[in-house]
């Protein structure tokens, strides 16, 4: 693996290796939040400190690497560009907040994108756990077992009474945070979206876009995830939510069945008009582009559309986003020449297909 | 030639044989009301009356085919059925008001529907020869032999002072009326339209759709006509016409090079969209296509498409008409099936192509 690798190809294994329910689960994340107990907390610390932290974490890629058997390496943030730093955002690897800054900030990653480790965002760790489809639990495993090994070289700070110490409050307890991506069409063809999303809240859970806070649900694509952290065990949040997502992967999966049944001839014509756009257009925008892609899929998952594999729904998603191009076309895009470029790629991409 | 000829085949000449300037100018028409002096005009007619002048136009089928080279047959319009005869109005062979009547109602016409004339329309005989491109000159040199041909068999109501009379004044005098079918896309993107029909109405000629008098203009298709024939020598009415139609082919060029220069890719991208729906899509309504048939024929015009023949154009035109769908599908069909069928057809005609 070498960053060109991590830099340039958009797919990582949640995009394209198996899951149970992925035709509607795009993928299951666990995220842990950890700080060194003798370190403070980043927005607190000196740069030398901070330097410390990105020291210690560098001293564990070896154990990673062995007990985990994927190879691990460590990015600097401070040593890419920030175009660079931003497709690592698209790329699900690390925050937009953490992309901000680069100085004594990292990245530790396994070659497959499955564990990724934010070093000096708003904690001094953030480990991440994405796992294809819905797989909270093996996730939380893994999650687990990576914590473990991080541990045995560093003392996390921890309260006997409040549980691991976290820079938000919000991440006091567990430090936990778990959510799945879905893809969910069909609930919002049928106007029954809303229904979901208020009953969702109602359960203490959040709802948010593709890339995370604030991020519009563009593509029908909603990521779920809880709340809080403090007074919850660890099991009982992912249990909570694996359930939750399991209900709601029922409710588009009637959803989608209805308007088989009940639309087919305008469900097949609005994929197909996507499909035909998308195979022809010269000029898409992001935003065009999710929606489109988010029909497509639906079409595929049902059968109507049969000379596409699904896969390229996440890796279009992934691709399609505005630094990923410009990272594609080795120069600077204004947006005219982003939505050429986005055209140019869904439309090889497509015919690589048929 | 047969009428299930007629009635199946949607291309006649104009549509599939070559003309000058018929990527802009999809045919020149020229159209002669006759009455036969002795009897009075049809809507003052006895059935008798009728009948005589459906007996007398019968007699000039073996002169018509015998001095013109083509096959000439007549068709009585109520020995076919309403939906046929709206067939004949949508490939431009006889009018709406014609298919609305069918008793003592006729159409005599040559195998390539280059002449074709109506018997008891408004007129005894309306004769009318529509050529590919811009032909009139042409075209009026064909309309006049037809009319040497048929006044060899019937004596024509003419008086010496105000020429051939006609059921209505406004045809009375030379009873010719010239027409060219424009498509003018280009002057449409460019919002340069209103003025060229402003000035087009302020020459005295008349602007209407693609379907005469009262249709919209849909598909950026335009008909331009006289509207005076008493007072106009008919070499004059053919030549203005003529001269004007140039005119307007060249305006189109310039906004066609100026598109093509200056928005290129909006260009490519919009007829590639155009493209792309017609090729995929399920559900396509009448409006839809003539819109986007208008943006493909535009793209294969100026070359950005390749792989289409631009006479597709004119076929689908036809094909994709109401009650045409309806005779291929050999059965009634509802609004939504109309759109089906369409869509079918569209797609079908375009992968026949590629």
């Amino acid at each position: 693996m070498s960053l060109n690798n991590i830099l340039d190809q958009p797919l990582t294994s949640w995009m394209k290796d198996p899951g149970p329910d992925n035709d509607i689960v795009l993928s299951s994340r666990i995220r842990l939040a950890r700080n060194i107990g003798v370190i403070p907390f980043p927005n607190r610390a000196t740069e030398e400190q901070l330097n410390q932290v990105v020291e210690t974490v560098k001293n564990s890629v070896g154990d990673l690497t062995k007990e985990t058997g994927t190879a691990f390496m460590f990015l600097d943030l401070d040593k890419i560009s920030p175009l660079e730093r931003f497709v690592l955002v698209e790329k699900h690897l690390i925050s937009p907040v953490h992309a901000q800054e680069a100085k004594y900030r990292g990245l530790l990653t396994g070659a497959d994108g499955v564990v990724s480790i934010m070093v000096n965002e708003e904690d001094h760790l953030r480990a991440q756990v994405i796992l294809p489809g819905l797989q909270l639990e093996e996730a939380w495993q893994v999650a687990n077992s990576v914590d473990d090994i991080l541990e045995a070289k560093m003392d996390f700070a921890f309260s006997e009474r409040q549980g691991y110490l976290t820079s938000c409050p919000t991440n006091v307890g567990s430090g936990l945070r778990a959510s799945v991506m879905l893809h969910l069409p069909a609930l919002v063809i049928t106007n029954q979206i809303g229904r979901v999303l208020s009953a969702i809240s109602q359960l203490g859970l959040a709802v948010r876009g593709l890339y995370g806070e604030g991020s519009e649900a563009i593509g029908n694509i909603y990521q779920i995830s809880n709340q809080m952290t403090l007074g919850f065990a660890e099991r009982e949040i992912v249990e909570n939510l694996q359930s939750v997502a399991g209900q709601i992967v029922e409710q588009e999966r009637l959803a989608r069945d209805y308007l088989f049944k009940n639309n087919n001839e305008q469900l097949a014509d609005r994929v197909f008009r996507a499909y035909g756009i998308l195979s022809c257009a010269r000029i898409v925008s992001s935003q065009e582009a999710m929606r489109l892609l988010s029909d497509v899929r639906l079409g595929v998952d049902l059968g109507i559309i049969q000379e596409i594999d699904p896969k390229i729904f996440n890796e279009l998603l992934v691709k399609t986003r505005p630094n990923f191009l410009q990272k594609i076309a080795h120069r600077d895009l204004d947006a005219m020449g982003r939505d050429m470029m986005r055209a140019e790629i869904i439309r090889q991409t497509i015919k690589r297909q048929t």
